[in-house]
């Protein structure tokens, strides 16, 4: 990135307006090394970069239409409601602090917090695997289910893919393109920010099939990858050169080696809280595909008054699940990122409850 | 900003997610240098930092209803149409290349490109000055009759200040919220990529009062501050930490002076082009208090067919006015963003047109 910005000091090195989809060289690296080298056919213009995988969450309903029947999980990343409700894609709030008009997945510890494709139709779905806030994963079976829903309902499925490098079990697809029809129905929304550290830098992408179609009013089947390139070129004009230049890195030898350590270094602080939880009798889920573990909350605590008791007894901020959706009420999600030292200590403290 | 690379290298000095308004050191630095220090009133929580001007174009609409009636100059920089078109604002595309829906406000020689307000009710009105593609700028007396008409008409003006730091005319407001009664009716869009360079380097900034008030659909008057906020939230996580160090050091002593040594050679640029120009009997405005020569085409030509004269007999590249809007037919932009050589070798051209 430093060498980036010095070449934007020289008029021979400078850079202007790049291509508003983003610069070749990280188009390619992330294609080869994310897909074809894991056997998945993704062309180097079907990866669209991105100021960061929350701004693609909303700027993806620029080219969908307003009718769209939308489901999400419950509990999910909230960004996935909150910008369909901005863009008046939902009915009124309900009292459990739901939509009218959106379908919820319920995804409880009944399903292994893993839900399945509804009975009835919707347009637009959601998927986020591993997930935020429960840390569950999706088996290949599991999402191979959703892409035949996908395919039966002409629907589009949105994957969100931000967590994928912090799965290791080698049966976990870390793509939604690994399962066979997805490049028709799928897009799939990828993050450096977990991976890579990149929260203050900003930097995420998107993969685009040129195979997604979706219906026109009018019934018709048109592909969104010239309209999602259109977006770009009108609406942008990519992501900061030094940044682009910052993500390549991650693929070097070096970045690779940086960024397993760093997840090495996020999975032992979800080792030890996931292990800390259930010493201290609590029921905890996810913490080994993911950063995250899911508690349910002990004594019939709502999620507010299990953020209360750990706040005031432990001196511990968690996040309390009723902020993901209703069916986070009674439970609470412990965040791996931290330094091993806080983690020791909030493992420490847990004993304590 | 290789600083603030460095500071994302150290766990001590890290930056995760940031402000999703922007860090405040920047926004307090613009506010305090671009408006405060002009004796405008503008807070620091009114300057929002964005990933450039032209994605704020697009952003602006996030909040801003799908009924309005949009008045935009024409010609004009497309990205205003564009945008609306592409939000489903407009009707069917004309033949003159228009949209249906959209009131365009002719800017042509007879009304020095500077449009009056319309006789009729719109609802958003899209202002450009210095302009692109013609270089002309609004008087304050002009300015003021759109802040009359905004206010009369409960109408919000989104003022594009782009080129501001290219007005040499010490007549010449570089904000719309020089003029009194600004703040209760206009956006102002702001760039970093005219003065700093930052074309490849993404940040720009959107002022936005908390006075400014909008009508809702059921006739009550709300701030859009508060919409503008929540926008950011949920959508963005703001701006490359390394990026907004960048911008704030363009408002240090020595980042002034280089942004004032390249304004200088550029207006150095249009001089020499729009010298050359006359020297060719061409007709030419603008190029005084903007980096844009606008330039009827000679022999009743149209703009496409001086493209190609220009190309063939000079080997030069000109934008053809027709780009930018019905009434850019007949009229070329030159552009002075170029080396003081490629200027001079230009001028020489002109002589053998």
């Amino acid at each position: 990135m430093k060498r980036a910005v010095e070449e934007l000091g020289h008029s021979e090195s400078f850079r202007g307006y790049g291509p508003e989809q983003g610069y070749e060289f990280l188009r390619s690296t992330i294609a080869q090394h994310d897909y074809r080298d894991r056997n998945i056919e993704i062309a180097d213009d079907e990866i669209f970069i991105s100021d960061g995988s929350k701004c693609d969450c909303g700027y993806i309903l620029d080219i969908l239409g307003d009718q769209n029947k939308v489901a999400v999980p419950d509990p999910v990343y909230p960004v996935y409601v909150d910008t369909n409700v901005m863009a008046g894609h939902t009915g009124q709030g309900t009292k459990d602090g739901g939509y009218e008009g959106i379908l919820y997945l319920p995804c409880t510890a009944e399903n292994d917090f893993v839900p399945e494709p509804p009975k009835e139709h919707v347009d637009l779905v959601y998927l986020c695997f591993p997930n935020n806030p429960t840390g569950a994963v999706a088996s290949r079976g599991q999402l191979a289910q959703w892409v035949e829903y996908a395919h039966a309902h002409e629907a589009i499925l949105l994957f969100d893919a931000a967590y994928e490098s912090y799965i290791s079990d080698p049966e976990i697809p870390h793509s939604i393109f690994e399962i066979p029809g997805a490049r028709e129905c799928a897009i799939e929304l990828c993050s450096f920010s977990k991976n890579g550290g990149f929260t203050g830098v900003r930097c995420g992408f998107t993969v685009m099939s040129k195979s997604v179609l979706a219906r026109t009013e009018n019934g018709r089947r048109l592909p969104l990858h010239p309209l999602w390139q259109r977006r770009w070129s009108t609406k942008s004009n990519s992501v900061s050169y030094p940044v682009q230049r910052g993500a390549e890195a991650l693929y070097s030898q070096e970045g690779h080696k940086q960024v397993r350590a760093l997840i090495d270094h996020y999975m032992g602080n979800a080792k030890l809280l996931r292990g800390a939880a259930a010493d201290a009798e609590l029921k905890a889920f996810g913490g080994v595909n993911a950063p995250y573990i899911w508690v349910e909350t002990p004594d019939g605590l709502t999620s507010w008054e299990m953020f209360d008791r750990m706040l005031r007894e432990l001196n511990v901020v968690i996040t309390p699940g009723a902020g993901f959706g209703a069916q986070g009420e009674g439970y609470f999600r412990l965040s791996a990122f931290n330094s091993r030292e806080n983690a020791e200590e909030v493992a420490r403290r847990l004993k304590n409850l």
